[in-house]
């Protein structure tokens, strides 16, 4: 089944198997190499780089054609499980989307669509996460394809170095206004949560998680900047979390027994 | 309940309300200031910065005198509803663990203690995650506390800048062997995963994860050195994953449209 010389591109998501976003990615991805899918059996958005240790976690070969799985796990269980179980060699590429909705600035934290590619580059595998700002299922993401076509043949063919990832999130305008691609840093933000009192009994409540991104101040060069402005944001991310400005500053916490 | 002028602590984990690690980090939490614990009913270990959006969550006060709640949700969303439903007001300091078994190195993404130190952090809250290498439950973590009360007092103290959070591994050792505590930065390592097969039937093939944990090249500088070598490690761990080194690297990928 596997064309020589043709890379060989892993796709995964965090909105399932039946999203929108990765059969546009898929197709894509068809046009430049050997795609194998695994994806979730359905949404899995916010399980960040989540594993499962307390179930069995099963694979099924939806369509042999088109080397399309679906898994009962997290985006990190469908790459862990391809990379061991399922592809023939490690990949060229891992691609992780499209993502319905915005994962730049902290959503990076949360997002199980930028986990499934940070996974991507934890086992080796150049990896980008692309994500639309918008959160309908119903976008029209055609006209990425080419953006997403021809950052995905450069990084291919030039191995970005072991431990980062792209990070790509497309704004939410028409795309005809959209400037153009800009390398940013990740910008501030955070959720502003609201817990929805669901019940109450004895001494057990009950809520449901909703919530606002609120972008905080936007800075130039940050993401955050970019989509405002009608760019599409590429952050290189790194599995790297060392905040390295801090290691001489807290040497006084250090001491010997 | 609370007293003015007693810092306030919240003490969340992954391993649930049950585990030794809790009650070892609570009682030391007692001793200066005033503790709140929410905590996962059972373990959540290996969910990351996981949230649940899928189900309603529920909170139980399962000991009104100790200020202790348990939580149907992840180590996440237990800061998010203590910060946001439990709490007289923002804690002065979010301890998380102490983690049964190991979470320096690459663990920082899996682990689900770490993660509820990064929701603290995120919270505005400073942050310390504790973890012993040990994953036996039974494991004496009482020559501990002394070295946890210090780091939490200096902490409380001196806060720390924002989105910085504390990344504590105890070596397993007998503490008499333990030489001190090092300020390190992130160590290299991977898990070589093994899927154990558990039965297949049609197209559907079923799997159980286990793995083993690699430190790969032991860096001096690095948490797995430190620990090696019979040091408490500390990394400052941050929550921008941008990869600084690559933001000029990459302006090729960059262009206006």
């Amino acid at each position: 089944m596997i064309q020589k010389n043709k890379p060989l591109i892993l796709v995964v998501n965090d909105d399932g198997i039946d999203s929108n976003g990765i059969k546009v990615l898929s197709d894509t991805m068809r046009d430049i190499g050997e795609v194998f899918v695994v994806a979730p059996e359905s949404d899995r958005s916010g399980v960040s780089h989540a594993m499962t240790l307390d179930a069995d976690i099963y694979i099924n070969n939806v369509n042999e054609e088109k080397n399309e799985f679906v898994c009962s796990g997290t985006p990190v269980d469908c790459v862990k499980l391809a990379v061991n179980k399922i592809l023939p060699k490690l990949p060229d590429l891992c691609v992780s989307g499209v993502n319905h909705g915005s994962n730049h600035s902290i959503n990076v934290l949360y997002s199980g669509t930028v986990h499934g590619a940070i996974e991507g580059t934890i086992q080796g595998i150049p990896s980008i996460s692309f994500s639309h700002l918008s959160y309908s299922d119903d976008t029209d993401l055609n006209p990425f394809k080419e953006v997403i076509k021809n950052l995905s043949i450069q990084v291919i063919n030039n191995k970005p170095p072991k431990g980062m990832t792209l990070n790509v999130n497309f704004p939410d305008v028409p795309f005809h206004q959209i400037k153009g691609l800009k390398i940013c840093k990740q910008g501030n933000g955070y959720w502003k949560e609201d817990f929805k009192f669901k019940k109450h009994n004895a001494k057990t409540s009950y809520y449901s998680i909703t919530g606002e991104f609120k972008t905080g101040e936007i800075t130039p060069g940050t993401d955050s900047w970019a989509l405002a402005n009608n760019f599409i944001s590429i952050v290189p991310i790194t599995i790297d979390f060392t905040a390295y400005d801090r290691l001489n500053v807290l040497k006084y916490l250090a001491y010997d027994f």
